[in-house]
């Protein structure tokens, strides 16, 4: 069944207000609504009173009328008596200034006043809820670490870090040892010497930043496994997911979705910008536990509560398709936000599927117009799953090493995986994201975009996947640096130099916008000409074969990026940043073929499977008609027609093929 | 009588050096002086100990002259003992951090210390020079709020925040329910537990920030209130004033402005800035009480006290202009800052009539030419004020609301107040500028600029001027929020529904530079065809009709303004941002005429009007020569001559016709 | 002999990966290596208990291969324990935000417990090393005042402040006077009401900010001092040195290398930068005490430790040609920065003559070779110095005013330093850099940039040196403040004007990128036809005569530079800021003749002479070949060869000739 939904806020509407919602929700077919993450207050008005029979009644009107209701564990806003009698629960930033109240996210989680009155609530409400009809599943809490606040400077911080680290290290030594904490002096002899990263005159070790990054990442986690644990327990029937925020960077989510029974997120694009980007983000939600819900999916303009801005108008047409691109991508559940513009508040530019007035207008008819598609597709979806032979390794502590540390000018991380993901996608494959520690064993080709920190037990796994016939592409700046973010005290790519079969003669950042041109080099090179920019690496091969090299300047002849055989499989090294168009070459070169070719750049096509085969979504993200050529005439599932098999899409159009 | 004067620092200056001063001052035609703002430390200098005959005996000398005495309250900065010995009174600001001594403004006009210790140096000064010949009136303090500081965050404020709040809405019920604080949590069950917008993760509840902006700007009035009611007591025929900051937006002056005689202004214009910028903060500082002052007239180049650099010298004739530019708009009182610029100090590159080194240079020897003229037309002007049919509404609790959330990219009310303002202005008429609560009965034309806080009052009140056949003007945004700072529950623009005779179908913000198309709609449209950009609103037309529509693009033939007529008058709804030159338009087709046509773009027109007629000032504020045409040749009385009715104007030219 | 060294980390490395290190070092001509200085904490692991045997056995290894030691006193980074125990040590910054450990620079000099602790690991290593073996000389600390931590503004400080002008001053009213503090209420009646400059409202009285500066400075200095005199009484056979930083400009180096035997600096030239900011770095470092070291020289790319990101590579022939830069340019050592790249900590990506790996690459080889060409003219530069007769005034009190104050636009007064010393060097002419009081006897022209504050005694000493037969130059703004940072109260160019012969009718500074044209007059002007921007000053001959004038617009005519003849000498004014060019051209006509003449833009000529003649530097900094024409042909030691008089120079080619 496909979850078709909307957040909704009871506690912000008069019953005289409230009593035109519930029909038309149900005129719109939506099946679900989530509700109650910032109504602490309500939910516990003073200390230890439990006032739930207000989202009672709403529960079961809705439920009367076949609408389902996920619930929030309202943790992320405590009342105000809880902050007024606990001041010491309320963050502090590096600078040490206080996070105060007014807004969200203000708490420590490792504050053990706001940890205790969090289980309280959590407690009642598991309780409260574990049997009552129409109540389906939860979410806990909302967004962590929304505004920045996954990382608190507070003097609860402090001292939990220095648990984690005893946890982590046993002992002083082995911290000095692992941090190199002998440059700039700063080995300690006692566990009450470790302070946190907070202000200073210059940047901190990247090992003890790496280490605090992880530690405020596992301060999240351990709060959302508590949670879910005594959720778990109380209501063992219903679901429990949490609301990530697609590509944040501050939590481990693979971490974060092993508690939860499926990871959803917060889907926010902008009519105009790169479609391929919440597909990105889809993807990466999905990977975490293999299915997952959009549970905020924009639905009007936005209201941002810093500048006070309102966002543009979603476009006729855009609603739909982005709902359609999330099942497309494999969400089993998209829920608008919000049912009705609030009047009040930081976000009362924030529009839903209604303006402040209630008044049913062209988004809502859109979003109607949607639920029936759904509602009609619902049978031939059942049971279909993504599937895909590509992997990219992404991984936050990577991601947090070069935050710290960038090393190349303008280089981040996450925008170089997606740079990869995204020449990937214009072949037509989706892509699976990978931990170090997952399973590579249904994939082709593993893409490990600045794998920077790499122990052998990495190294070992990426080269078995490759002697056992895989291809492994590795990217600038890998296998450098150590799991502890120090460098690695052999030649680059460190721990990849055996698989990759080359060494680094030297690397170069550029500052000033000097390019290199590369040529292919060798037979059949998958790499074309390209311009390069920001950082080259210089190679020496060893069992490699050169696929580029440098074609003039003082590097003219020099290796630029090479291929080794490695048992059954391949191991490309490039040594330099491709940019976005040889990257697609690139990826087309070594990905195996996928049944369209010659995809239009606007265009996204995307495969569920299941055991009656697979649909085939094509979606038109751009303004202009183009056009798509199937491997044959197929059924269309909203038209009901059997075009093909050249397609012709307008713009915006999706369609929907039984392959 | 026309006050024409200097701020002179007697206290800056030895004896030797003051020599020379008041001979000069004569011989330029000065007869008043502003003196003592910051010489608390001299006239208290150990608590409770005062010493006033070193000012006594300045007074008198230049009593003797015939110069009078503005005295100040020197209540903007305290004595280092009072801050040494009460380091609480010191602000903070929303970081939490002091603003500390060694400038100005760090006093918290909340902290009951600083009240008390401000209270007895006013009584004193106050008893002091009640009957001493010379001082003819008050200046309070200096510029309130200057350098960012009306709004502090301390714990002082705090208290005062919540008895504030006590006092407006009675119970924190109300409060919740005025602020819609159901939002993320915000509802209070006990007064402790209201907090100020201090730092916090994301943008505070906007309702609970405007009434911060609000208690903050009556703390201000407060401040004012005590000394203006202190020294009308003490010094029943002195006037008191204080030195607004003509455009400063975080104070209500319109409250602010009731507890003085009249207000005065600081006016620093730049060369070669727009001229009308003047003009518009002449006019509104008129318009609180009918009369004003310059206060401080730019005479030299500014020194910055935060960046440290020297501004530009006025070029040949500014000076000579810019103070003709005030008298035109109704000044009575006209004071040069400062009389020779200071050796030492944060603003020691901010120059007077004199530079440091006390030498009559050509600034001097304008300024001289200047009083001399002054004094020639002193019988015209005597009893002439500036009568005018427009009225622009500009509160500042919609300014406040518009900071908070301008809701479209690049909006900022008091600019697009300016925007309107100057189209008027072109046409040749000048503008009284009104409050909500304002008497409308004298005026033919109202705008109302994004008039956003609307309540049934101030609806009601603007559609009965229509009716009784005033033209009203709204523009957008306008109607949608209730005075509390939250959204109407019914459609926009709100409150105004009934009067413009339409609803608006949808709200476009635009933040990546599009543009739309607008075209004249109906027969006799005052808006002409242009681009318009940031935020268009696509209108439904009750009984409104179409005055313009959208030309092209998904929106055409879309209602983008109309007009409607209501009882014997007309209201406009500008759904869109007219450019400059549209505007211009769309004010000269709505206002009445005006006896000076087709007035080039530098050139400034204005009329004081007496018993015995008018005068018009034609001021060309530009370096190229111009020509006006008059209804007539009349009488010029700075050359004595009649010229015209064509008008040939220098650069920089100044004349004053009678009428 | 020149020492030719490395910045070595013994404390980073294993006894394994330290294996090879002192045979490469030795094999590169290394003869001296720096240490020591992050070490504290391995040399007081414990409050107490010293432990230098570690370091014992690497300056013995060093010294069995001859290879020297410089120690470092390890104070820029107390071990943990003493943070912990004393954390009111830590700095604060104006804001109040305390400036964390975790990097280094954190601790107050202010701070006693962190004054006797510095005081006792001094003592102790001066004791163990006094006669040791192999150690030569120390380096105290490391780069005071790096990452801007020279101005602390914590509770130690202001006490401390307190003390230091109780020193100057003897009494408040002295303060008051010198401040002028009577502007906006600043004077004090008690020693304790005295603040430091804090985060205030407005910028700071600039009196009161310049002697904060030179407190924050002299506490430096008064550290430097400490440790320079208790190792000077230790260790009377060892140099004492601390590493400065070129332009850095908070400390006073004059005064801080009065505690030195002779100062060093730490040179970061970028690839493609001004090839003259190191020349003008190394010859302020020079001029302090006639002799100096590079103790840093660049050897690789920089890791910055704020933003993580990696610097360029030094591309073929850059260390060598920046080597032959210091020596060219005076200096006795030069030791690369860093031996090895560190593994670990916020400059792990800050590389060395070795990268990570140890690997010995194109680097290590070039700067072998650099140390065998150092080895061959050992006995040639043996006594050599660098003599010139032209000087530049360049103070710091003086720099710290036009910090906070700058009066024109983009003024910097070290950026206008820099443009007259390119202008002579251009020349061929090296500069020596002066105080004011400095004995000028040996020089012929004097440049006097901007010289801001000057009381009689300096005025007198240059119209001395001027009435003698010298050429002073005197540029905008000069003259016009006391010492004390106040304005004079007379005519600017203040206390020049009866030397100048002048008086400044008018400053005018430009805002909004105004240009004039300005003409030379008078016959054999000096100064060529220009644009001038940002300031001008209009100048009133009295004595002297112009030699430019303004060419254009309202100003035409008014004289903008003048000549006076002064005694047997020169007093040039420049009323405007001349743009590089027309500076070249003035600084030709006004300087002694140069046995090289046509020298081309990146090309540096230098002399260092000694009692067996003169050697002449002749550097290609550019990238182009270069021909230079020297006056007969020479002797070049490198080759051999004795090329001549044309010489034809490749890119990065170092020529040294016998003259």
């Amino acid at each position: 069944m496909m979850y078709f939904g909307a957040c909704y806020y009871p506690e912000h509407w008069t019953p005289k207000q409230a009593k035109d919602h519930i029909p038309l929700m149900k005129q719109a077919r939506i099946n679900v609504v989530r509700m109650g993450e910032f109504a602490w207050n309500r939910f516990e008005p003073e200390q230890g009173r439990y006032r739930f029979e207000w989202m009672d009644a709403v529960i079961q009107a809705l439920h009367k009328e076949g609408i389902s209701s996920v619930l929030c564990t309202p943790t992320c806003i405590p009342p105000q008596w809880a902050v007024q009698k606990h001041p010491g629960m309320l963050q502090r930033d590096a600078e040490g200034r206080v996070r105060n109240p007014g807004s969200r996210c203000h708490c420590c989680k490792n504050a053990p006043e706001y940890q205790m009155l969090a289980d309280r609530i959590v407690d009642q409400m598991g309780r409260h809820y574990a049997g009552m009809p129409g109540v389906i599943g939860w979410q806990t809490d909302n967004e962590f670490g929304c505004h920045r606040t996954t990382r608190c400077y507070c003097d609860h911080c402090q001292s939990a870090f220095r648990d984690w680290l005893l946890e982590k290290y046993k002992d002083t030594d082995s911290i000095n040892q692992a941090w190199g904490a002998a440059f700039w002096g700063f080995e300690f002899q006692q566990w009450n010497e470790i302070s946190l990263p907070r202000h200073m005159p210059a940047g901190p070790n990247p090992s003890h930043w790496l280490d605090f990054a992880r530690f405020s990442s596992d301060t999240q986690v351990k709060f959302q496994r508590a949670q879910y644990e005594l959720l778990k327990q109380l209501c063992p029937n219903h679901f429990v997911t949490h609301n990530l925020m697609g590509g944040f960077p501050e939590i481990d989510y693979w971490k974060l979705a092993e508690y939860t029974d499926f990871p959803s997120w917060d889907n926010y694009p902008e009519s105009g910008e790169d479609p391929f980007l919440p597909a990105y983000q889809h993807e990466i939600t999905r990977s975490f536990r293999g299915r997952f819900w959009v549970m905020e999916q924009k639905s009007g303009p936005t209201g941002d509560a810093n500048t006070g801005l309102m966002g543009e108008q979603p476009e006729p047409g855009d609603i739909r398709r982005w709902t359609w691109q999330a099942v497309a991508n494999g969400a089993d559940g998209v829920c608008y936000f919000r049912w009705r513009a609030c009047l009040s508040g930081a976000e009362q530019y924030w529009h839903g599927i209604l303006d402040h007035d209630g008044v049913a207008r062209r988004r809502y008819r859109e979003v109607a117009e949607t639920g029936a598609e759904l509602a009609k597709l619902g049978d031939a979806l059942a049971g279909t799953v993504v599937q895909t032979p590509v992997a990219i390794l992404r991984n936050y502590a990577m991601l947090w090493s070069a935050e710290r540390q960038p090393g190349a000018p303008g280089f981040h991380y996450d925008n170089h995986c997606y740079e990869i993901y995204r020449a990937v996608k214009r072949s037509g494959h989706g892509c699976d994201f990978v931990d170090i520690a997952s399973d590579l064993g249904k994939y082709a080709v593993v893409f490990a975009p600045c794998a920077c920190l790499v122990d052998k037990a990495l190294a070992d796994r990426l080269d078995a996947f490759a002697q056992a016939g895989g291809t492994v592409v590795l990217t600038p700046q890998s296998g450098a640096r150590t799991p502890a973010n120090t460098m690695w005290a052999y030649p680059r790519p460190g721990a990849f130099v055996a698989m990759a079969g080359l060494t680094v003669e030297e690397v170069r950042p550029y500052h000033h916008g000097q390019t290199e041109a590369i040529a292919p080099a060798g037979g059949s090179s998958p790499v074309p000409a390209a311009a390069v920019e920001n950082w080259v690496e210089v190679l020496t091969c060893r069992e490699a074969q050169p696929v580029a090299q440098f074609a003039g300047g003082r590097l003219k002849g020099a290796c630029a990026a090479t291929r080794n055989v490695r048992g059954k499989g391949t191991v490309y090294y490039l040594g330099v940043y491709l940019p976005p168009a040889a990257m697609e070459t690139f990826a087309a070169a070594v990905l195996p073929p996928f049944p369209v070719a010659d995809i239009p750049p606007d265009v996204e096509i995307t495969r569920r499977t299941g055991k009656q085969g697979s649909l085939l979504f094509v979606i038109n993200h751009g303004r202009q008609p183009q056009t798509v050529v199937l491997p044959k005439a197929c059924p269309e599932l909203l038209s009901g027609g059997t075009p093909g098999p050249e397609i012709k899409l307008e713009g915006n159009q999706v369609l929907v093929f039984k392959l």
